[in-house]
Order: structure tokens, then C-alpha cells, then sequence
């Protein structure tokens, strides 16, 4: 029913536009209403009750059903003619990835655009209401941290009750999307960019309705607003809410918001520094534009947005490093951006610090702490569990990308940047390239990639086990 | 007084090869021994107490001093002229690594070859003592599970005393030394290099006397005999003590052990069915050389060897990945090999497929086994944190490497090698190349990552700790 509303509206932009492919989105919208009242109907049969099991298979379902509905105004509109290129745009689309196939953007209607850009919108609001309101009574691991300020039991929700959660975090959602389409339209750009790059910021998505992406539009102010939106959609969701509610002292308290903060400038600093050409003379403009290239593509990646203003295949070595490390570590938990999720680090690296620690005092008891508050252990294991998970996949996934025939800067960069849900890699897939010369059987696979990562590994993963299935 | 000994040794092979060199060894054994009386002097003096604390200072203290001494040969005789070259070339022999600065190994004398040889050979029987002899005294992170099959504390320790158990771990170091000096020699191979070889092999080093290592020797007989070897050196050492004692039940239900020899046979398959050209006709021969390439440079790889009969860069590009992985788990836990190792690979695996089933069953307690014994929690966190930690070095290595101006493919080979103690990398550091051409910076950094790679990471990284220098 949400995905019909959806398409519906892409719908009314083609009418808007005076544009032929709106066929396609009513053709699109109808088979989806279709097939969601049958499944309506079907599910009033079947049992309500919904359980632990039940959780991670609905969530893993939803993206799927959605990208399967979603690619067909692709798809049937010949815009993406094949199935499998149309299959991995969605997913990419609505696991706010933002890796294309497309390398003729340009040459779209408005109303494929605007799906496009949908499909990024629409995920990003799916996993916030899902990893704020929905997994913390599910209990996956660590998730306990990522509502509230507490490392033990929540005693901070944002509302007890999930509808209640879900709508605050909905208005939120709105108020910045809204916010940046104003200040771009300011800025110089057309209502219609300036809507479909708000989509994309505030999803940590990644699509343009450019080819050269943000790079399209020379204006500092535009680039600037647009970095400055992506790393506030890194920001944990329930800050701003707590922010809302004039509890500052949150905000200001909050540990990961600090080290995200701290990574992003530092690694930002770093590049732009690699950037500058000291043997030239000085210059205010030089310094300006290396910062803010740096500063943006930094936070593109870091944020697992993935706009581009530069192509990093051109800048040192060093920094593809830099910002393959920042895809994997990503933003802050609760927020729309992808990979492991600062929080998670931060943990990882304290309890390693004091693992060293305790090799001068052994039977010292050294607690970790997260936000002033002890972690229990077993959350703890649970997170270090997460991240060697997280940092497996990479590794297997980079062989199974080598082994399908690609080479190895773009299997490296291609697995990092799908599993964290950023957009461009390195080489051929980088900033400047795209996925459409990737062979098929690689694209099914990051698509597969892009929703266990979306989804937080174990999600997906659980559904692989014999246990699962075992009544 | 160890190294005056093996410096002398060296001198002994420059009288039977009436080499100049042998004044050099000379000189280096007489600032030892001097040297090393002053410190045993001093060290009259000193408390005999020794505690943790001191334990990781001595022995990071232990390889740094061998080092520094083994290194006079190298330099004064001119073989390496630059300083830094003499030390990452020694450090490089004692941490087993095998790394190289030289590209003209086959112009050098006999008594250096046998030096730089000799170096695998004390640092691989130092690091066995120390991994099985002395660390689980001091219970650094899960090495109870190193010796003997028992994940929970020691009971089955090879002898209560860290003499007698030092003793019997020489005598097994002995007779696989010389069972492949013997075997070589049979095979057509000089005594000179058969015992050189023997030294590389045993330690999981990887210094050859030939540029072009052990491919040098086109015989299928020489190459399976160091690839078995190989293997067999990446066996936990104290299994074949139990072994002798008829004990062959823990050897067959030891799960590293299975798991070692599973995950290097399935490498190497793959590897060789990579090799064949199926578009030519069948072959016995060239299904034989795939077999033995992939065998030989699997195997040098994950024993963290890194011999070289073959060089892979030009191999598919999978295969670059797939030796990286294979570099990065290691071999079994109390050999002489390095990297992470298989037994706590084994357990992570174990638990990181146990926190998914817990997402079905949260409430289900289900305890991580090993060897059939079930592993407590803490031993649990503690691997975790290595694996992590190991990892984060890898991450964070390579940023620094490529910092220092060493190309991609040469920062992630050249540390994933350097850091697991095998010996080649990619690209340039690959097996046809050598590090000579590294900057002067990546050199010393490299040093670093071998010491601290061979050290089991927490041994050295405590050092860096202020709570370690704190009374």
C-alpha cells in the first residue's frame, strides 16, 4: 500500500512533466495494489501473532517485496532494459546505497528520476523506524545502545510505544528533507534536484540527477549545504529529538556523536592537506576548494551517502584508504547511514585498549564504559561479535568479487562500498565510473550484499541457519 | 651469549668456505659476547624478580637486542650497506617473515646465507618456547588453548616445568631440521643449501639462497618434500610431543589441526583449478604442475613461509586475495607460523554462527566448544579482541604504508606480509620482487609490524600503554 501511494505520486510528477513514462508508474502502481490487497487478504487469514523469527524474516521480506514492485517503472518504461541492472539499481535504491548502473542519467524523464531518488526516501525512513523503534524490542545485538544514551536496558526510549517513536522520528525525517530542499532551491537549484538530492542526503543515499553527481553544480554554497545535510543524516535520529525537547546536555554528552564528529574533521583535514599543492603559491581559493572537496567526499563516505564533487581515482593513494576505512566504520547508529556504525568502534577500541590493559593488571576488573554508564559484558561480546562478522564479510566477499571476474581495486572497493551502503569504489566502479560493466553474476551478488548490509548482518544471516527454520 | 654462540657457528662456515666474511662474524661475536657479559654483569645486580610487567619487556627487549647484534655481520662486511636494509634484513630473519632488502642474494658469501638463515632458525625456536613454554604461564590472551587441548585452564601442559618442556620442544625443532636437511640432500640438493633451507622452512621463515627461492630447483621431489615441511611446521609442536608418547588420539581429535589442513587443501585446489587451462588438451603433467604451484605456494603462504616456486602476481587476481586471506589466518597456534592463527579463527567462527542462532533462540544458553570442551566466556572476549585487534592493525597499516608513498597493491601485500610473517606481497613486494625499493620510513615502520606481528600483538602494544609504566 505505501510502495502503490509511491509509485503513485512518481506518477503525478509525470503528469506534472507532461511525460510519457507515468503509463508506466499507473501500470506499476496497480500491479503493486494488486498483489498488496491479495497479500492483505491473505495475511487476515493467517495468524497475527508475530514473533522473534517472524521479525527478521518481515524485515528481510519488505526490501525484497519493495525492490521487486520498485524496479518495474524501470523496467516496463525501458529506462534500465535489463532485469537484473533494474533489480540492482532498486536495491540500491532503497537500501540508500546509491551504486548505479546507469551512465546515461541525464537522458531520463523527471518521473524516473524522482522514483529513483524515492526509492532512497523511502529506505532510509524504513530503517530508522525500524533500527529506533522496531530491533530494540527485538533486542539484536548492541541495538539497546543505539536509541538512547544508556548502554544497559533502555530506560531512555524516545516514546514506549512504536507508532508513537515511529512518528516523531517520521517528523524529523520530513523536517530535514524539507529544510534542505529550501536551502538548495535557495541556493540556485531547481525544485526538482533540489527535492531528489534532499532524498539522497537525508537517506545517506547517494543517487543525483546528474551524471557528474554534485560535481554538476560549481557553486560552493550548494556543496556546502548539501555536506553540512549528509553529516547531520549521520547524526543519531533520537538526538535531534532529544534536541527537540531542549535536553542539550544528551547531545552534548553523547560519545559516539563526538568521535564521529572528531573522525569526519580529522580525516577531512588529512585529505584536504593531500590536497593542496604546496610548491604553488598561496592562495585563499586553493585552500577553500581543497578543503571543501575533502570535506565533501569525506563525508559522502563516512556517512555512506556516496555524492561525489571529485573523483578520488585522481588524489593519493593514501586517501582511498582513508576513505575505504570511513565507508566501513560509517556514521552514527539510529541514523539513516550504513556499515558498522561508530558506536560499535568506539566499544571495539575500548575493550581492546583494556584487553592491553589488563596484560600489566590481570585481575583488575576494568569495565567499559559507553556515555558515562558500564556495558555489560555479554552486549560487549555481542558488538566485537558484529564487527568481526562485519569485517568476514568483507573478506569473503572481496574473494567471491575476484573470484567472478573482477579485478582487484574494483572487488575491494565494489564490496566496501555496496556492504556499506555508500556508492562508488575504486577503479572502474569509483566516482567517475559506475556497476553497469560489472559481470551479472556480481551485480545479484552486491545486490545481496546491499540488503545484509542494510540490514545489519544478522537479520539476513539468521535466515540461513537450520535453526531458523526448525520448528 | 646465545647469539656469540650462533655468530661463531657462522664464522666456522666462512673457515670451511674460506671466506673473508668470517673476520666479520669475528668481530660481531666478540661485541656480543663483551657486550653481553656487561649485561650479565649488570644484571647480577638488578632484582630477580621477574612479573608480567617485565615478562612483555623482556621479551619484545629479547628480539630487538638479537637484532641489533645480528645485524653487525650484514653491515660491517658491507653485504648490506645501508643500516636500515641490515636491520629490517635481520628483524625480517628473527620474526620468521622472510622479507627481503636484497636483489642480489646469489653474489652474497656463504657464511652471510648461513647467517641470514640461521637468524628463521633462533627466532622460529624462540618464539615456539615462548608461545609454549613461557606464555601460558603468564596467561596472555587464550594461549591456554595453544597447548594442549584443553580450551579451559592448562591441565594438559606438556611438562609442569618450563625447562624440561623447552627441552623436549628443541628436540622436536632438532629432528625436522635435520629429517629435511637429510631429505634435500637426497633430492640432489648441496648440503649448504639443504640445511639453509631446512633452517627457513622449520621457522616458517622464507629467506632462500636463491633469487629466485626455492623455483631455483625445478624438481618436483625437492619442492613437495619443503611443501610438506612447510606443513608440517605449521603444526602445533606440542602435538607431535604427544605423538612420540603414542598419545595419537588428541592429534586426530584436535580441531585446529582439521580445520588447518581442510581450509590449506581447499585453497589449494582452488588455486590449482585456477592454474589449469582447460581449453588445452588433458595432461597429466600440467595437471601435476597446477597441483604443485598451488600446494607449494598455498601452503608457503598460509604457514607464513613465503618460499616461491611461481610468481602469483601472475596468477588470476582471485588468487591475490585468496593468498591474503590465507596469510592473514596463519597456521596452528604453538608452531613457528604467525598471523592470527587457526585455533582462534575456529572460535570466532564458532561464536560469531552462535550469536546469529541466539537471534531465534535469545534465551538459549549454547556454549562455544572446542576440542570438546566447552570455552568460557572470558577466553571467548579475550580472542575476539585479538582477532579485532589484529585486524584494525591490518586496517591501519596499510593507511600508513600507503602514507609513506608505497602504491596500493604494495601497502595492503606489503603489510598483511610483513604483519603474518610470510615473507612476499603484491605488486612490487611480490614474490619476483623484494622491499628494497621501499621508502626509508616504510622500512622501519615495517620492522615495527614484524615485531609486533610475531609478538602475538599484546606483548609489544602493552609497552605503549601509560597504565605499563605506572608503579
Amino acid at each position: 500500500m505505501v510502495e502503490t501511494v509511491a509509485l503513485l505520486s512518481a506518477a503525478l510528477v509525470a503528469v506534472f512533466y507532461k511525460e510519457r513514462d507515468g503509463y508506466y508508474f499507473l501500470i506499476s502502481a496497480g500491479i503493486t495494489l494488486l498483489l498488496g490487497v491479495s497479500g492483505i487478504l491473505a495475511g487476515l487469514k493467517a495468524s497475527p501473532l508475530i514473533g522473534r523469527r517472524e521479525g527478521s524474516l518481515i524485515v528481510t521480506f519488505i526490501w525484497v517485496v519493495f525492490t521487486i514492485f520498485g524496479l518495474l517503472p524501470f523496467w516496463i518504461s525501458g529506462s534500465i532494459p535489463s532485469f537484473t541492472d533494474a533489480f540492482f539499481e532498486t536495491i540500491s535504491g532503497f537500501t540508500t546505497t546509491g551504486a548505479s548502473i546507469l551512465n546515461n542519467i541525464e537522458e531520463l524523464s523527471h518521473s524516473i528520476l524522482y522514483w529513483r531518488s524515492l526509492t532512497h526516501w523511502i529506505g532510509g525512513l524504513g530503517i530508522i523506524v525500524i533500527s529506533l523503534a522496531l530491533l530494540p524490542v527485538f533486542g539484536v545485538s548492541g541495538t539497546q545502545l543505539f536509541v538512547a544514551e544508556s548502554a544497559g536496558p533502555t530506560k531512555d526510549k524516545i516514546h514506549p510505544k512504536i507508532n508513537e517513536t515511529a512518528k516523531r522520528l517520521f517528523l524529523i525525517y520530513i523536517i530535514l528533507t524539507a529544510s534542505e530542499s529550501i536551502l538548495l532551491r535557495f541556493g540556485g537549484m531547481g525544485w526538482f534536484d533540489a527535492i531528489c538530492h534532499s532524498f539522497g542526503t537525508v537517506a545517506t543515499g547517494g543517487f543525483s540527477t546528474k551524471q557528474a553527481s554534485v560535481g554538476y553544480w560549481d557553486s560552493p554554497y550548494i556543496q556546502y549545504v548539501i555536506a553540512i545535510f549528509m553529516l547531520m543524516s549521520g547524526v543519531n535520529f533520537s538526538l535531534y529529538y532529544f534536541g527537540f525537547k531542549n535536553k542539550f546536555r544528551k547531545l552534548f554528552e553523547n560519545e559516539e556523536l563526538k568521535y564521529y564528529l572528531i573522525t569526519l574533521l580529522s580525516f577531512s583535514i588529512i585529505v584536504a592537506v593531500s590536497l593542496i599543492n604546496f610548491s604553488e603559491a598561496f592562495s585563499f581559493a586553493k585552500i577553500e576548494l581543497a578543503w571543501r572537496e575533502a570535506f565533501f567526499n569525506v563525508t559522502a563516505c563516512m556517512t555512506t551517502t556516496g555524492f561525489a564533487t571529485a573523483d578520488y581515482m585522481f588524489w593519493k593513494t593514501f586517501t582511498w584508504v582513508l576513505l575505504l576505512i570511513a565507508m566501513i566504520i560509517g556514521a552514527s547508529a539510529g541514523s539513516t547511514s550504513g556499515a558498522i556504525k561508530m558506536v560499535r568502534i568506539v566499544i571495539v577500541v575500548k575493550y581492546c585498549y583494556y584487553e592491553i590493559k589488563k596484560l600489566v593488571h590481570p585481575n583488575a576488573i576494568i569495565p567499559v564504559k559507553y556515555n558515562g554508564l558500564i556495558v555489560k559484558a555479554d552486549v560487549i561480546t555481542r558488538i566485537l561479535a558484529f564487527v568481526l562478522l562485519y569485517l568476514f564479510t568483507v573478506a569473503i566477499g572481496i574473494l567471491i568479487l575476484s573470484m567472478s571476474g573482477m579485478g582487484f581495486q574494483e572487488s575491494i572497493g565494489g564490496l566496501i562500498t555496496c556492504l556499506g551502503g555508500v556508492g562508488p569504489g575504486l577503479g572502474q566502479v569509483g566516482p567517475a565510473g559506475n556497476f553497469s560493466a560489472v559481470p551479472e553474476f556480481s551485480k545479484w551478488f552486491l545486490s545481496f550484499i546491499m540488503l545484509i548490509g542494510r540490514l545489519e548482518l544478522f537479520t539476513v544471516l539468521v535466515l540461513f541457519t537450520p535453526a531458523f527454520w526448525r520448528k
